[in-house]
């Protein structure tokens, strides 16, 4: 049902007013907010990928002018928004509109048991910590998919996955897998090692286990613990780990961005899989 | 030599002005713009590599009230300019201010063969087609110089290495590789080629080799081809390499970020060389 918008404040499309403020906007979208519920995505790959994930499209808000077929079909009873290019940039704050905002509801996020139930036996799963940053979620997120990540969880300081900017710098692959946030932190890892898991911790350490030299037995489920850029994982969690691994580095540098190491960890887990 | 600065206009730091326009700011510092010979560098540990690396300090502004010392020791007939955090807000743009800002001087960029010369018998080296993505770049720098790069090489459509926002996102590793700009190309990999380099095209396509299956002989020298985000390589550079290599990935994903595809690329490179 195509709804015309020529007011930005047009409360018809509340849902995608104020999304400027990344903090504020955070915050109206977890479990207490105004917005809890729902999330946002932008582009036509993300909103496609949400879709394909099983979340329910809500409504749409789109460039009136636009003549390419939208990214997904709009059922007769989901609201589609069509807004000039003034509106669009009112509401997004972009110069350049990405063709198309969605607004999909939540599902309610299973618990760290009901996601590793899902999971293969030999399955490579990432750990996050502190990661509040969404650009740098979805920087981690869309490499992990791509290298054999079967799902993630979180500490409760992680940033929303399904944040409009996580999502979009993930391409969308944040929808692609399972995830679900440990009550306990780091208690919580105890579920992974219950359920078989060795927990390998991506630390700096010039003590820790070279990570390219190590080999995966062909039923081990490994965990890959990742902290935040800046002051890597805490020492609660370094403490609560099997294993303790690091990227063997040249020259002064003594650590890479953390969407770059996560990149290289999960590729040397997957390596090692292949060598055994 | 501390000069005190209360207005944020003061002709005395022109250098320092206009940071927050990153398209005209890199114009400005290009060889024929009114900053040409100069570039800017904030942040403790950026401005102590890039010293290390042997630029020259020209004038640095730092915060009045800072009582931490700062990074390097400024020569008596350099300029230490000290301001106020209003000064240094709209200097700056940044509501935290990152502790101290330094102009250096610019040196001449070596040519291609220049570079060359200085290498390894066995070296690894970054060629970067089309990243005009400051950040981008200063990820795949930092990740080049932890992971065994020796020198970096560009085209002319890549943005400067030594920018701002690619220096610190680099963590001032920018400075640590030589580096030089192909003057025809992709024609200038001819000059890589004669030194003995085999050249590696890095692509999404299912055609190419499997990087993490090549083993590399002791005494070859390998460079790296990465292409900007989204785009990827060029067909003209696609076409100038001796190989083709790909990440393997899995499920649906067909490509990972630049930054991310740079660093399983390098340690991959890293780990076939220990592996022969």
């Amino acid at each position: 049902m195509r709804i015309d918008v020529t007011d930005p404040e047009d409360p018809q499309i509340e849902v995608f007013q104020g999304l400027r403020d990344h903090v504020l906007r955070q915050k109206r979208e977890l479990p207490n907010g105004d917005m809890a519920g729902v999330f946002i995505c932008e582009g036509d790959i993300v909103v496609e990928r949400a879709l394909a994930a099983g979340y329910r499209l809500e409504s749409m808000l789109a460039d009136a002018r636009r003549t390419k077929p939208l990214p997904v079909s709009v059922p007769d009873e989901v609201p589609l928004f069509a807004a000039g290019p003034k509106v669009l940039q009112r509401v997004t704050g972009y110069h350049q509109h990405r063709g198309v905002l969605a607004c999909f509801r939540r599902r309610d996020v299973p618990s760290v048991d009901e996601v590793v139930a899902t999971l293969s036996e030999a399955a490579t799963v990432l750990v996050v910590e502190g990661v509040n940053n969404p650009t740098n979620m979805g920087v981690i997120l869309r490499c992990a998919a791509a290298l054999g990540v079967e799902a993630f969880f979180l500490d409760q300081r992680c940033c929303d996955p399904l944040y409009r900017r996580s999502a979009r710098v993930s391409m969308g692959e944040a929808f692609a897998l399972p995830y679900a946030r440990f009550g306990q932190w780091p208690e919580g890892l105890s579920g992974l090692h219950s359920a078989g898991f060795e927990t390998w911790a991506l630390t700096p350490d010039s003590a820790a286990e070279d990570i390219g030299r190590l080999s995966i037995d062909p039923t081990a489920r490994v965990a890959l613990l990742l902290g935040a850029e800046g002051p890597g994982l805490s020492d609660d969690a370094l403490s609560a780990v099997t294993r303790k691994v690091r990227i063997p580095m040249s020259g002064t540098v003594d650590s890479i961005n953390v969407g770059s190491a996560g990149a290289v960890a999960f590729y040397a887990v997957q390596q090692a899989r292949l060598r055994t």
